[in-house]
């Protein structure tokens, strides 16, 4: 019962596909943010779900920790080994297992990123639509519950899930629902385990609902005097219904960012990045109205264009977001945060974040998907500076906090993991410990990726 | 610790508003369809959380069964205290707590009715739009996932509660969810808790998505040769991504039925019936291309109208369907099915199903919720004659496996309770187990809703 023992039985299984090279078990300790790193004993790949479930039998009788690994692109700190043991990396299952065309609907691997689906996908009229920025692996994305830009018209990956396949802490392998658009049959367990982060089960197999590739698309931008006019401007566009594919905000400091890395020409204001999908006659329509509610709002008259060109380089800019605000203080480390409040509370939520930015030494430029109320505060630190690594943490700390005072959640989109796990309690109350529970009898030895999600003892 | 202890505990609690008068016990003892009545001990009629709390903490210390109670439209059986026990009314917890405008959501109680809600929301612009038909409280509305015609286009009960009060068996009191619009801060409670028909909580709150009101609303009607060109129409406008506000399917023993019970002037044929939202262009040009569509599957020309009157007339035909296909067969009581196929399966489900009836002596009109893929053969069976009900029984048993078979669910829509129970395991194999354990931890004691969902010794 240790896990040296469940590494030996695992090597049987897997052979050289159980790796122990100081390479691997490196990668696999590390994420994209400032925890610290935590290596597993070793990192397993699997090819099929029966190979997961002997890994998950095996791990289960020898109280060896399992942790499970899609492209290693989290922002919390998710798949780091904390209790070591194993982890699974699902980079050998990553198969497109069968497109539906007439129910638009997709049954793949975990392993496989959504840039390779969608690649796969292009030919049929068809595309996933959510967009996390980075080039995700699928499984991943429904184990954080990742969303990004596109939410706002297409949802996050609870609403995009139709069903999965787990493997449970023993081995066990369910399905959870079925390609029927709906059903009232029972407790929704594919709801359970998207955004359970692996502490719950290893998802082996999910079935994506698909959407049809927009007709026409079309895009632009324009800029407001103040933050609330850019939070009004998106309240009043969702009030009206527009039903906007994207609908993005960045702060000043995001855009004097965007000027210096991307040569943009953009005001030193706040911003909002907009796009339509439709007919042609639709987003004309949609385009024409949004302009109409910015010119109302006081905004930069709204200029929009259905060029590919233009869009590509409008959106080209905003996923270099990061790296521009990155490159805006040399010799930086960034601090993801994730706040997301009702949108009436947004405005104030964003103005006293940048007040509170403002009184210390840090830069942290903002932008955010802001027709759902959620957006990120890039805490800029310089590397290997404690003092300003505190106070990142603390600034992060009192985001978190204001966006419970608001109504709101410490993540909309990154998920718990390591940097919100301390928040659990304040954001849930009692309900956490319903989550505990649920976690107990799922995972009864505690093997899932130990040290997340749950209180731990 | 037994029901008679827990009776006058509960009474020293609530006084009058704890009932066992005759009428109460029987009126709460009965279902709208086939099922044996099976009242209650009592009836409690709680006004607050609180009260909720209490009754919980009373009937777990006394080992005393507890049943929600909406509007007892459920077509399952649901409410059914078939151990007997206490039957929790919400008839008196029914107001609107808060309407947040801007967000485009309200805070209401349980036994609030849909249409109760949107009367209240009318001069708000906003509304809520998931419609089942029957005017059903929202608590119950979310217990069994509901949905109905207009989810092709807003989803069901599980895309709009976002947030939940939940009383515990033990008579906790937690909070699920939030009014931000999306989180990934652990697991989907509120998913959870929503279509678990009373068996884990009773829901004393309930925060729901609003959508603004249509500008524009537009609908139609159109016939078709055969019941695959209707679904192959279907197919083509969803994947066009014509957001279709309603598209019901009634088959040609439904139209015979309009005829006769609503003066209507419909071909003996297969119908669609349609219902666009948008603004005046967006609906006139969602029609055309509807129309385009109908042409090219040799459909009936499509006519449409934005006009309110011609479209009310449609609904109200639609929404009597219940009553029409119960008057085709003078002296009949009804048994309602409800399976949900991945919609490139539905032409044969269908097909096979009025087959199916065919060979058999019972009439059986279909209509259904077919963007979604969802429908109902109304069984009518002469009341009292037992040939006929075993006959019925057959035929609504061979409809859920022929769902299954299809991949498919055995209730897109009505829910579990007393008639879907035998086919959990079937439909979802270990994974009811699942649901089983989850049960078991939140319901240690077996009070809720005793005898529904969960595998039963």
């Amino acid at each position: 019962m240790t896990i040296q023992t469940a590494l030996s039985e695992l090597h049987t299984v897997l052979g050289d596909r159980l790796s122990r090279s100081a390479s691997d078990l490196e990668i696999h300790g590390r994420s994209e943010v400032h925890f610290a790193d935590a290596p597993p004993d070793a990192v397993a790949y699997p090819e099929t779900t029966e190979e997961v479930s002997r890994i998950m039998a095996i791990c289960h009788a020898n109280d060896c920790p399992v942790v499970g690994w899609g492209t290693g692109t989290s922002l919390e700190g998710h798949a780091l080994a904390v209790r070591g043991g194993v982890t699974v990396d699902f980079t050998r299952m990553n198969k497109v297992l069968e497109v539906n065309l007439e129910d638009m609907d997709v049954r793949i691997q975990p392993g496989l990123t959504r840039e390779d689906l969608n690649r796969e996908l292009r030919a049929t009229g068809l595309f996933f639509p959510v967009d996390p920025g980075a080039n995700a692996s699928l499984g991943g994305m429904a184990s954080t519950r990742a969303s990004g830009t596109t939410a706002v018209r297409y949802g996050t990956m609870r609403d995009n899930v139709l069903a999965l396949e787990v493997v449970l802490s023993d081995g066990r392998v369910i399905r959870t629902g079925s390609r029927a658009r709906k059903t009232a049959a029972g407790y929704d367990l594919t709801a359970l385990f998207v955004g359970s982060e692996g502490t719950l089960g290893l998802i082996t197999e999910l079935t994506l609902r698909l959407r049809g590739q927009p007709e026409a698309v079309s895009a632009g931008i324009c800029s407001f005097a103040t933050i609330s006019d850019a939070v009004n401007t998106v309240i009043a566009t969702i009030q009206m219904g527009i039903p906007m594919a994207r609908i993005e905000f960045v702060d000043a400091a995001t855009a004097r960012a965007f000027n210096a890395y991307s040569g943009a020409k953009m005001q030193d204001a706040p911003h909002l990045m907009v796009e339509f999908h439709g007919s042609p006659a639709g987003v004309a329509e949609q385009a024409e109205r949004f302009g109409e509610i910015v010119a109302e709002m006081g905004g930069s008259p709204f200029k929009w264009s259905s060029e590919v060109e233009d869009r590509n380089a409008l959106w080209k800019m905003r996923h270099n977001a990061y790296y521009a605000i990155v490159a805006s203080r040399p010799g930086c480390t960034a601090m993801a945060t994730d706040i997301c409040v009702p949108i009436s509370r947004l405005a104030e939520a964003v103005e006293q974040t940048i007040e509170d930015i403002e009184k210390g030494t840090i830069p942290a430029p903002i932008l955010g998907h802001v027709g759902d109320g959620n957006f990120h505060a890039t805490i800029l630190i310089k590397k290997g500076n404690a003092a300003e690594l505190a106070e990142a943490k603390a600034l992060s700390h009192r985001m978190a906090l204001r966006a419970l005072a608001l109504g709101g959640t410490v993540t909309g989109e990154h998920g718990v993991g390591m940097g919100k796990l301390s928040y659990m309690e304040a954001e849930h109350g009692p309900a956490w410990e319903v989550m505990s529970d649920i976690k107990r009898t799922l995972d009864p030895t505690g093997i899932m990726n130990p040290g997340k999600m749950v209180r731990t003892n």
